[in-house]
């Protein structure tokens, strides 16, 4: 009989083991990991289409710009600074125009601007002999350092002009401070500057020319989608059967398209960067330069203010405690008809946005909702109630009842709101006389099918059938920037 | 008689007027915005002093390491490359420790990398004589730059690595762009990245000796400032006074103090940016290494939906839609027990996270609370209530009380998630027989007066005093960084 040791055993153990991970748990692992990150990547892709396009743009400028160094006649002109344009693609290349407008624009004017006080600061600095030379540049380095950096705190500064400090700074240390050993201090600034412009402007004009990404646009899409986010939400059947008595399990399977407008809770950042952004962009399309993009910023916080009511809806709608089907009868056709018309003229508001046409078919919405707010109003004073019915079982439906009376207003207040966006920005004014259908198509290109222009879901909602599935989820793609 | 012509006389005018512009009007429009400039740099200051210190702190890091240029020999040692130093500090230094730590380890890890990968590309496409050179350099230098340009769209990547993919970029360009014409391409990357080193290195030791400004200890104290916010709203003597009939007059003054809880809403960005800056900070005070930053969020997200609540319960307790005396007095012990309670409850959790301690004492308000929503429910079953009142007089009360009934719901949600977070922390156990002076004092600088300890309001309300004026609006210095 063989006698085997307890420690040779659990070498010959941990070897399988290590054996076995190797052989069986890594590769295994290795394509799990593979598969995930390529649907990632696939998915990433398809959400939106121009971050691979702006991928290849990057790429294309930054090939472009090498040729500063392949070239030989280029070489010849700007030597070894041709890699400070290869740095400014790198940093500037924004995703949307106005991004890379913005940094662009502000590293150029920030770096001719330091280079002159650098070199001024430098010659100040040179009168002063060899021994406080240093002493003097130290000392400029750290007022202008630390003042820069403080105004950095300013959020008006903060929100446009960052980068342009950030540059400042560092333009100013490096001309003041090369200078102290470099005697050609001005050929230096010379070719930062001009190397600077070139990579800033091939940047601009790629990301003008080749498919370009407009943050003007897309916060004006984004504005658009959350008020349809908050129109799904009003508009679908579940949030409308909540005072029909029938059953309520059918209605759970799609939670998740309730979830939609929770997003928009959370959108100030991403529409105030946008409107950041768009400030900068020149006109394109049926942006003027100076539109009115701060009114998009109001009509945002408006809607968020009704996200807000929307949420509370949406707990009293998911909670256990359920209205007693007596109460939901009879409330049923007010609070349904509330928040109908009430997502109807979220959704016209929206489409309005969307075709840059004049929203009048959204006021005739809005006071319908308003009607049915006033009747249920006079419905609750009027005591159909049996008399012994007790609060507790009205609480529910009448919270939900007053949340969609406060939902109103605020629809009123969105609306008022896109109504002023359409008077400053001149909206097309569209003849109400004329079926949206025509004027959707009038609008479109004349060839293309109905469900490919702009704003599909107007044709469902306009023409007055009670078709309550809302249109398919809407891609993110503009929020996921 | 002089006849005076019309074009003389518009002349005069016009320069009586530009005049008169630099004479009075330009020194008094400039006085006015030195003034405003000087005001709110005050303010900026003084709303959060550790700016000030930021400033110096940057403008020192940046005299410090200009030393590589002015002294001989460290100048000896590394030449012009000691710019990059300068342009490290500029880039990298942050405003807390974590973000500053990110960027440095972002910044030289990147270059590490890139340099190696970079040195291979250009040793590859030196293989392939002169000609196939640049066009093997170019469609390297497209294919990383498409590549890791998409790669920074992943939002996980975004969060934590977004700076090194760019410096990745960046690296890879120049190393790999540069070699076509510079044979001393290892001994460029070599000084790019130990200068690098030095000028992050020095920037991270500054920021964590001098004054460090740790963004985990912010997360940790915005998410206590969040509840206390909102703890000030339900413990406001407005809202309180809602269910009294007495004149509501008085309590208009200070509506700006309500509007506190506001800055919760959308303070989702700023926890996370600060949650991603603190996971690269090591341990500091209170915080170890792996501090549970993802359980701030957590509870972020649940303070935020109870502010979404309390949001519209301040839609209600402004609206001019009064409710009825008779029907608010009836109702109006137990909403204030539960607008009190949950307050005192938010301050307890908010004090318990503040010094570190497990918020054991906000139990018992929760319960409280929790009884007082059963006895409105109850009450609200009974049939208190006149046979004869209509119920849209009852509606907004009503709806005030089941909005607070949810906030209940939210504020136990809170307290089961920070109660989370004590046990994941490791937060200290107060005795709670202890009276809360005697435990806070232990906790704190003994010598220190009460008022100045982390969290004076736990004396109000621990010990069990009714007195509702809540403690003076706090800075909002963790907010606006």
């Amino acid at each position: 009989m063989e006698i085997v040791s307890p420690a040779s055993h659990e070498i010959a153990s941990l070897s399988t083991r290590v054996w076995w991970w190797f052989e069986e748990a890594l590769p295994k692992r290795l394509t799990a990991m593979v598969i995930e990150t390529a649907s990632n990547t696939k998915k990433l892709a398809q959400d939106d289409p121009r971050r691979v396009t702006h991928s290849i743009k990057v790429g294309l400028a930054l090939s472009l710009v090498s040729l500063f160094y392949y070239y030989q006649p280029l070489y010849d002109n700007f030597g070894v600074s041709g890699i400070w344009a290869v740095m400014t693609v790198v940093v500037v290349f924004e995703f949307s125009v106005g991004a890379t407008l913005g940094k662009g624009l502000n590293r150029t004017l920030a770096t001719l601007l330091a280079g002159a006080l650098g070199l001024g600061a430098y010659h100040l600095a040179n009168l002063s002999g060899h021994i406080g030379e240093p002493i003097l540049l130290g000392l400029f380095v750290f007022i202008q350092a630390a003042t820069s950096t403080f105004v950095r705190f300013f959020p008006k500064i903060k929100a446009r002009y960052d980068y342009g400090l950030l540059i400042f700074i560092l333009t100013f240390s490096m001309i003041s401070v090369s200078g102290f050993r470099d005697n050609e201090i001005l050929e230096l600034a010379h070719q930062r500057l001009s190397t600077i412009i070139i990579g800033g402007s091939s940047c601009i004009i790629i990301s003008v020319l080749v498919f370009p990404v407009w943050a003007g646009e897309d916060l004006h899409n984004l504005i658009a989608l959350n008020m349809e986010k908050l129109a799904n939400f009003l508009e679908h059947p579940s949030v409308i059967e909540y005072f029909k008595t029938s059953e309520n399990g059918e209605s759970n399977d799609d939670k998740s398209f309730l979830q939609g407008y929770k997003s928009v809770l959370n959108s100030k950042r991403n529409e105030e960067s946008l409107a950041n952004f768009a400030r900068w962009e020149p006109c394109h399309g049926q942006f003027h330069f100076r539109h009115p993009w701060k009114q998009y910023l109001k009509i945002g916080i408006l809607t968020r203010e009704c996200a807000y009511r929307i949420d509370a809806l949406s707990g009293h709608l998911n909670s256990d405690i359920r209205a007693k089907p007596e109460i939901c009868s009879k409330i049923q056709e007010a609070c349904t008809t509330m928040s109908l018309e009430n997502g109807k003229c979220l959704r016209e508001l929206a489409c309005g946005v969307r075709a840059m046409t004049h929203p009048s078919s959204a006021k005739p919405h809005i006071s319908k909702a308003k009607i049915a707010a006033k009747k249920l109003k006079l419905l609750l004073k009027s005591r159909l109630w049996e008399k012994d019915a007790d609060l507790l079982a009205v609480i529910p439906s009448v919270t939900v009842a007053s949340l969609l009376i406060d939902i109103v207003n605020c629809t009123e207040k969105i609306a008022d709101s896109v109504l002023e966006l359409a008077s400053l920005a001149h909206f097309e004014s569209v003849d109400p006389t004329v079926s949206p259908e025509k004027s959707q198509v009038g609008q479109g290109e004349p060839d293309k099918p109905l469900t490919e222009i702009t704003c599909p879901q107007v044709v469902i909602i306009v023409d007055g059938s009670e078709n309550e599935n809302p249109p398919g989820p809407l891609t993110n793609r503009h929020i996921e920037m």
